[in-house]
């Protein structure tokens, strides 16, 4: 059996620790013994106690690329939309991939999972049983569902037809966030929560791209993915197929996508710098902020910062946080990348003059940032930690902690860290735009090479 | 009739908003017509209304004097203290320079008044008949007395003896803080607040500092000012005067010391960047950091942010906030100064490594920072707006907004802002402290003698 992880997910509503650089999956907040790890690497560490990480791609977007390398690895297999385009045409292009790239046998058995929820081993055993259940039933698609512990309104359920002498169920319909009412009813018949887990062979879902006339072949994919419809797995193939299955699982199974649901698994009430009153009970706080949090008289509440916002919210309320923030654009104030990562400290427009940015960089020891240059802005960078290599106006110099660099509009620049460096960055120019920038080469050999070329 | 205005308090009440450099009283969030003023501006104007500010002078700490003047103007006349010792020196003081250096008569009637209610102009013209009620009543001390709207346990009362042909009352006794049913019991027996209003001559605060074998001349007891008693003016004056007679007041009257009654007065529910949820009836939001702040569903509470930290309280319990943060020390993020104000963006000690302290700098037009140098740190500036003179190495250049100056250690160096000059600094050093400074000059015209004399 192959899988595909969907990592998707803009992640509002855990604003403002999650944002469009960082969705709720990469948020380090649970526990794994002595250190801290997000849902992702949670997943992807649970797939390799599974002996499934091998057989296992990620099914991502653009956005998301830096913060997957920097957190499971630079190695990691990543099928890279190149814009969203809903659930249906990026799990086909993860399968095209399979089919053209990896070469695998039509009959072969895909698993897909979505990243975020949180369960144990066990969760990950029975989605191996998967493979046997579609095999066995003869169904289009064989899914996971997980029994019911409360008439939840939040989730979605499978309803399921009276029992077989098999391990797995036959699926008569789905119901999406019923009342609690209509939920409890549906328990009563025997209906599961549907967890986003379903199994297909590879030649059911080739026959319905080549029945969309859409490419098979990955590269031709990939050409033509920004104008494929916008359409949901759901929509596209899972109401429209004939038979399906269902394998119950009857283990904990949780959806952490909301403030309330998460806090109920962080082990300590306070991450970060923070300070809660005896009387605050039930009151978490989540600080990625320098500056410390104090709480004082205020129960069942989540107060969570970042260099994005400051959330206060009712836990029971927390869901609504979407909601709320729904108007709110905000340009993200911390980013990871795959060569380390930056925090925006200040951000000022000068009405009618120059606008500065001043960030703190951080580049890990290795990594480096390519050769580049800005055409509307001068950068000045103080090296605070650590030595390294730059390059600039087509020089090689060594760098260390104590050297300020300025460099001046249209001057070919670049960083490669010999140790962890940091860097305090001002920006100052016309208009500072992440899209500003001219990368002319991004490997530091090559950039290396055509310095001493040039410097000759 | 002369007056002294009492500045003091460290401000942990109003936590994190007020901090030792800026206590409550020089908060802006007071509605005033079009623009917001703090306490001491809004007391401050209203002395002028009342035709009382030319008499007036402002008792105050070391620490408040660069915000004052900030704040009031750089003429405002201050009365100095060396260091905090409680209100009786701090009087004492004041009242040693009215006769020493002002030769104001031993007869001259003084009022003191603190510097953060929150009244009308009628208050002030109250102040103004303690003159004649001290004088007409023979009496030590004449204070004003609030009558309570209310029976609070939090001020303290002034109990009368019955009801005189005058239309002020003989005071027999106080009592702090009483319970809520011994409070009603006091005002149904015609007990006023005591608002920290009293008037006394000249003559009873000098007899009592020779009677105490206290200096009487101004330039003598500051000289001996940190070896005076720490004692207040309560306990060494109020207690042990003969006669004390009390002057009623019959209108609105505040303290504004604590969160809950301090919102009471601010119009909007939001001051700075937030958005708050329609179902968080009752709640403030008081944000000076440049991210947004969200809540949702939280009700009766006060959000308050600031360089310093983020508070989280209900309203009720916000009083309590002194206690929850008593054992919390931290240097103030954002600081007022006489000649402009900073804002720490960035701290990071690299361990085994150099410290590095990022600032964005504001210096108003016409304003210099003074010629000094550092012992153990490089100081990078990037000019970020406006322009000025820097005086660095004893030359003096002409420097605009996108100009870099690095600054080694041990270098002289100073800035005068022509036009309004922002700065972004990053300190660089073993050890980055306040104290690290040797100021050279402060006055602008004669660094640039200085400067063209040793240029030569």
């Amino acid at each position: 059996m192959n899988l595909i992880l969907l990592s998707g997910g803009s992640g509002k509503r855990l604003w403002p620790i999650s944002n469009d650089a960082r969705s709720k999956q990469f948020l380090k907040l649970l526990n794994n013994e002595t250190n801290l790890e997000s849902m992702v690497q949670r997943v992807w560490r649970q797939l390799k106690e599974a002996g499934l990480q091998s057989s296992t791609v990620i099914a991502t977007s653009k956005a998301q690329v830096e913060i997957l390398k920097s957190q499971l690895g630079s190695t990691v297999p990543l099928i890279i939309e190149p814009e969203r385009r809903d659930t249906f045409p990026a799990v086909a292009l993860a399968a095209s991939y399979m089919y053209s790239k990896k070469n695998l046998s039509l009959d072969t058995v895909i698993a897909v999972l979505p990243v975020d929820p949180y369960v144990n081993i066990d969760f990950f055993n029975r989605i191996q049983e998967l493979e046997n259940t579609l095999i066995k039933s003869h169904a289009d698609l064989a899914l996971v569902g997980v029994k019911p512990t409360y008439a939840s309104e939040k989730y979605g359920y499978i309803v399921t037809k009276n029992k077989s002498s098999n391990d797995y169920l036959e699926v008569s319909r789905f119901k999406e966030k019923p009342s609690e009412y209509e939920a409890a009813t549906l328990i009563s018949q025997n209906a599961y929560w549907n967890c986003g887990v379903f199994a297909f062979k590879l030649k059911y879902i080739v026959s319905i791209l080549e029945a969309r006339n859409m490419p098979v072949q990955y590269d031709e994919l990939l050409k033509n993915y920004n104008d494929l419809e916008k359409i949901s797995f759901d929509y596209a193939v899972v109401e429209k197929a004939e038979k399906i299955t269902m394998l119950p699982y009857n283990g904990e199974w949780k959806d952490l996508g909301t403030w309330n649901t998460l806090t109920d698994e962080m082990e300590a009430m306070v991450s970060g710098k923070g300070i809660i009153s005896e009387d605050s009970v039930n009151t978490h706080i989540i600080n990625e902020l320098d500056i410390p949090i104090a709480v004082l008289g205020i129960k069942n509440a989540v107060v969570a910062a970042s260099y994005d916002g400051i959330l206060v919210t009712d836990k029971i309320e927390s869901p609504n946080i979407k909601k709320l923030m729904k108007d709110f654009e905000q340009r993200p104030m911390y980013e990871e990348r795959h060569w380390g990562w930056y925090k925006i400290l200040d951000y000022t427009k000068y009405p009618g003059q120059k606008e500065v940015l001043t960030k703190r960089i951080g580049i890990k020891a290795g990594s480096n940032l390519s050769y580049q240059k800005h055409f509307a802005r001068t950068e000045i960078w103080t090296i605070t930690n650590g030595y390294g290599e730059l390059a600039i106006d087509d020089q090689i110099k060594n760098i260390k902690a104590g050297d300020v660099i300025t460099i001046p509009i249209g001057t070919k620049h670049g960083i490669k860290a010999l140790q962890d460096l940091e860097i305090i960055e001002v920006q100052y120019g016309n208009q500072l735009i992440d899209e500003d920038i001219l990368r002319l080469n991004t490997d530091w050999d090559e950039v290396k090479a055509l310095c001493k070329v040039n410097y000759k």
